[in-house]
Formats: structure tokens, C-alpha cells, sequence
């Protein structure tokens, strides 16, 4: 039976088929460190740990954010906890939380769910235009930037950072910065939000490749903030899975130089895939971060129906993430895979789209 | 320094000395049953799991509930998240939860957390009164219903039970009931209660001692409730750890006779703490179910902060779960343990509770 529209990305999940390209879903295809194995042999007892995380993981961070004290952090249920407590620990009834368009498709969920209300401010090309930006803050309660950017794929310009940084402090607004694929950057080291009211998520999934095992964590040195977390937490789901932190303590001894090349091979991808769909003529930017590619396409939604029906490739509809106007291909796959996917492609582009 | 006050348990999470006992966290002292351990050494990858839970793990609780469905289950980041969730899913701007009193810590929380607002009726010696009951359901969107209880240790008549059934279902009020106990009950198997709108919660924590692990359940046959909740779980904290699904998965392979074992240790216990305060002419009813005595104490948190500061005993004021006439002694500890703490409260009773 034929799909007449599909609404959401849960459509695609679990689907698996012979011959199937996913350019869907949005995690890593590469094996995770050795080093999280280590040790987890000898766990023998699971008694609660804190519910703000082992003190040793948290120590371990610490060291990875100049100036921070393992009290900064909470070790959540991968970042998507740490937004969802986040956002319910500023709430406030009808406060605006403002987010970019297009957005991570779980962020106009996430706010109604902190009973706060989202308002939107348009990126061009994947880009924040600071005075759309200025204007649209004033008013908010929180903002949520999300530099390297799924699904745009871009990263936004320290200058700009570095505005926003001093008007969230003016307006006393929140800057919820969402870093999840800081080690994923093609074009520069990552840029850490800095500021008394930055609240920033990050997660183990991307960089280590532990998706499933759900690690994350918020950092800031907002005390307020921070303790209301904990304190919902102790309610909501207690400490974060013992042994899962044990792994994550175990991925942060992993050296900077195999992260490097973990890097390597994501920018080999990002370059042929690009490649590729400006082959086809296709219009795209250049991603500078994170796995995913954002091409420009009439009515996406029979896109990636007819894609998936006709051409076994998944791809997800940019209306999911607030633009009607392009497509989502993660690739989080081999290259191989992404051949063989462009040469579908390439295919409906010229049997049918254009055809 | 000494403690004017102490406010909640969080206190006295991580405090431990030589020769400290402590009757206060409720959590298993035994150890997890071998069964969770195997086949986790040839998980290499941990990508996204289902939202919902592992297919073999809900196909294994299935099993576990006459009549029931894989479809029915969701699994959780313990039963705080399933509480949380389900709250969540069936929240209404200001409408009622209607909780006992005492109430285990959380209830009134995760209530408020969920923008609804808590009431009580009160427990009579730890049961529920019909009559009580039946008032106080009136105009309430969903009732909890906790047996065995935390902090009462108590146990409700099946007839109370069934009766409850009918009244939630006339007034199509939801019954959640949190059974994390239901393999901890010295007076008889546990009833699972059974309706519409029932939303049961539970945990691999207590029966599997699998605390630190955090994989609890809902159980609902509401598809609507259901559904809600994964909607919600997909946005705030997504699979839960695909490991320790694993392990819990495995956790299902025990024999019922080795969890019998573990109810005749607990019963051990029960006995002998109760036989203990009541030799020592304290005023407490006898345990049914899980692992806390409650025997009543003029000031208890007084008497909380003494037993602490003077005699290394932790216990916890029955404040928290909403009655400042008790003290919570959880008997999650070895006989020897509980002889030495019975001496010392003993000491405590006659030089300065009596003296």
C-alpha cells in the first residue's frame, strides 16, 4: 500500500530492507571506542548512583571546559533529557522560547512540553542574520542555538556567537546552546556559548557513537539552574543508567587524535555527497558540521514518499524541521552506500521529478 | 556541625562512614541475579533503539500479564520516568491527582511537574477506607494508587482494590498504580489491578536489584495513553539504554523460585525488625509488603537528626511522605546490621527519647 503523506521521522524507524539506502536517521555508522568497555566486567552491583551523575565522569568533563568544576554539570538521558529538564527548570507559563527555522524536530515539542510557548526567527541559507536575530529575541525567555545544526548541516560565525552572547547577558535571556556535534566541524574548532546564563546540552552519541546507550549532559555555571535540574531529575527519572556512565567515563580517555579522524572521515563523506548532489544539479549549501545535507526540492513530502516507494532510499522531509522547501539526507553511511544512493537519485531525478 | 533541620532525603544521599547504619534508602542490598550479566559482552554497537522498548523485552513482559500485548508496554528510564511520562501524557491545565497520605516523596512532585495539581485522602494505619476513597475521587482526572506501599510497608485488601476498579472506571477516572513492590508481599501474591484506564507502573529495581540500572515500565491496555506516551518519550529522552534492556531482558529468565528465595529473606527481616520495634514498645503496624517499617515518634525529624548525630543511624522523617507523626525505616540491610541499629535505637530510646 502506498503512503498518501508521512508526517513524522517515526515512520521510517525500524525499517529495514534488503537493499535499503537510509539517508534517514541521524547517528553515527562507525563502531564505538574501545575504551568504554573497559571495566564494565567487573560491575557486579547497581545501586542508585547521585541523581546529578558520578562524580568521576563529572570530574573527568570538568577537564574538558576550561574553568569548569564537576558542580557545573548534570549527567542526563542523553541530551535530549538534558533539554527537556533544562527547559522545565526555566519554565514559566506562557514565557517564549525562541527557535531557529528550521529547527531540530523535537524542539517546538520540547517547549509545549515545559508549558512555554515557541516562537521562530528565519535562518538564511542555514545562517542566523543577527538583526532578524536582535529583534525576534527581545521578549524571550530562552533561545535555543544549535551550532553545528541538524538539519541544515551549518555553523554559525563566532562574530555572530559572540553577538549573541552579549545580548542574551543585556536581555537576561537564556542561551540554551545545543553542541551536540561539536567534535563534527569541517571548517573550525568548535565554539563554546560562554556566559552566566548559558545552559549547554551535550551528549556522548555523536563523537563516541553511543546513541543507544542515552549519555548526555547539561553544563553551566548558572547554580540556580543547575539545581533545579538535579532537583526535577530526583523526581523524573533519578541518576542516569550507572553503567552507561561508567562507558561514558571510558570514551573520555579516548585521545583527541582518533576523534581527529573520526572527523576525517565524516569530512571525506560531507565532501562527496556535496559533490555529488551539485552534480545533479541539485541546490545545496556546502555543510560545515554535523552529518546531514539539506537540498532544495519541489514538494518534499512526495519526494521522500516516492523515493522510499520506488527507489528503496529513506530521506526526511524538511517540513519536519520547519522548511517545506528542502530534504534531509543524513549521511551517516559508508561510501558505498552513498554511491549507490546518489545513482538512485540520480535516477528519480531524471525518470520522474524532472521528468 | 549539627543540623537544625534536615528537609528532605536527599541529605543524606552518599553520606557513609565506618560503623554508619543506615535504615534509610530504599533500594535492594542483594545482589542482581547472574541472568542479566549474559550476552552483554557481544554487544558491540548501541545505536538508537525503539522508543518504546526492546521488541524481546516487551514480548518477554507480555508474557508476565494475562491477556497482554507487547503494544501495551513502554519501557522506561526506571518507574520515576513511567510516573513522569504518564502523568505528562494525560495532564489537563489544573486538574486533580488524587494522592494517599502518606504518599511515597515524589507523588506530589511529579504531580505539579505535570501542571496538575495534588490532593489527598488519608491512609488509616497505611490502609485505604473505601468510604474516604470514594469522596475524595470525585472530580479528580486520575488517582495513584501505591500497594505495597512506600512508606507504609502496608498491603490493600483485594476487596478495597476491586472496589476501586469499579468506582475509577464509573467515573472514568485513570488509575495509575505504581506495583514496583508487587514481588516484595509476605501476606499474599500481589493483585494486579485491572481496568480501561488502568496505567500500571513498574520496575526491574526491587524484584532484580537493579536500582542504578533505571529500566522500569508502563503497562496499558489505553492505546491512547499509550501512544501519548512514546510521542512524549520521543522528544524528552527518547530509547531507554538498549544495554540495560538487555539485562532486564535477561532479568525476566529468573525462576519464580529464586525470587521466592529473595521474599523468604525480606520476610526474615520483616520479622525481625518488627518483633524489634515492638519489643522496644514502639507504636507500629506489622509490614505486608516491600521493605519499610513506620513506627510512630513524637518530632521525627528530631528524633531523625539525633539518631544521626548521635548514634550513626540514618532513617528518614515520615514528614517527607506527608505524615509528621513517623519515621521510616527501610530494612533493606542484613540481620546483623539491624541488630546493631535496634541497640543503638534502643540506647536512643531510653537515655534521651524516654529519658
Amino acid at each position: 500500500m502506498k503512503q498518501q503523506k508521512i508526517s513524522s521521522p517515526s515512520f521510517f524507524i525500524g525499517k529495514s530492507a534488503d537493499g535499503l539506502i537510509s539517508f534517514g536517521s541521524g547517528q553515527p555508522d562507525l563502531t564505538p571506542p574501545p575504551q568504554i568497555f573497559r571495566g564494565i566486567n567487573t560491575m557486579k552491583m547497581f545501586t542508585y548512583g547521585p541523581v546529578h551523575g558520578n562524580e568521576d565522569l563529572r570530574q573527568a568533563l570538568a577537564q574538558k571546559y576550561p574553568g569548569a568544576r564537576k558542580e557545573n554539570f548534570v549527567i542526563t538521558n542523553g541530551a535530549s533529557e538534558a533539554l527537556d529538564l533544562t527547559l522545565r527548570a526555566i519554565s514559566q507559563p506562557h514565557a517564549k522560547v525562541l527557535l531557529p527555522k528550521p529547527y531540530y524536530y523535537s524542539y517546538p515539542h520540547n517547549v509545549r512540553l515545559a508549558s512555554m510557548t515557541p516562537v521562530y526567527y528565519k535562518l538564511e541559507q542555514g545562517k542566523i542574520n543577527i538583526t532578524t536575530f536582535a529583534k525576534a529575541i527581545r521578549g524571550c525567555r530562552a533561545v535555543i542555538i544549535n551550532s553545528p545544526s541538524n538539519p541544515t548541516g551549518t555553523v554559525q560565525e563566532i562574530s555572530t556567537l559572540k553577538k549573541i552572547e552579549i545580548l542574551a547577558k543585556q536581555l537576561g535571556v537564556y542561551i540554551i546552546s545545543d553542541e551536540v556535534y561539536k567534535d563534527l566541524i569541517y571548517v573550525r574548532k568548535n565554539y563554546l556559548l560562554k556566559g552566566p546564563h548559558v545552559l549547554t546540552i551535550n551528549s556522548f552519541s555523536k563523537t563516541f557513537a553511543m546513541c543507544g546507550l542515552r549519555v548526555g549532559y547539561l553544563y553551566s555555571t548558572d547554580r540556580e539552574v543547575v539545581e533545579r535540574v538535579i532537583e526535577i531529575k530526583t523526581h523524573t527519572s533519578m541518576n542516569t543508567n550507572v553503567m552507561a556512565q561508567h562507558m561514558a567515563r571510558g570514551a573520555l580517555r579516548v585521545p583527541q587524535s582518533v576523534i581527529n579522524k573520526q572527523t576525517a572521515i565524516w569530512r571525506a563523506r560531507r565532501d562527496y555527497i556535496y559533490q555529488g548532489l551539485v552534480d545533479l544539479g541539485l541546490d545545496v549549501w556546502k555543510p560545515e558540521g554535523a552529518f546531514y545535507v539539506f537540498p532544495k526540492f519541489k514538494n518534499p513530502n512526495k519526494v521522500i514518499i516516492d523515493l522510499y516507494d520506488k527507489y528503496k532510499i529513506i530521506a526526511y522531509d524538511g517540513t519536519w524541521f520547519g522548511d517545506p522547501t528542502r530534504v534531509r539526507f543524513s549521511y551517516a553511511l559508508d561510501l558505498e552506500k552513498i554511491t549507490e544512493g546518489l545513482r538512485r537519485l540520480k535516477m528519480y531525478l531524471e525518470k520522474e521529478y524532472r521528468g
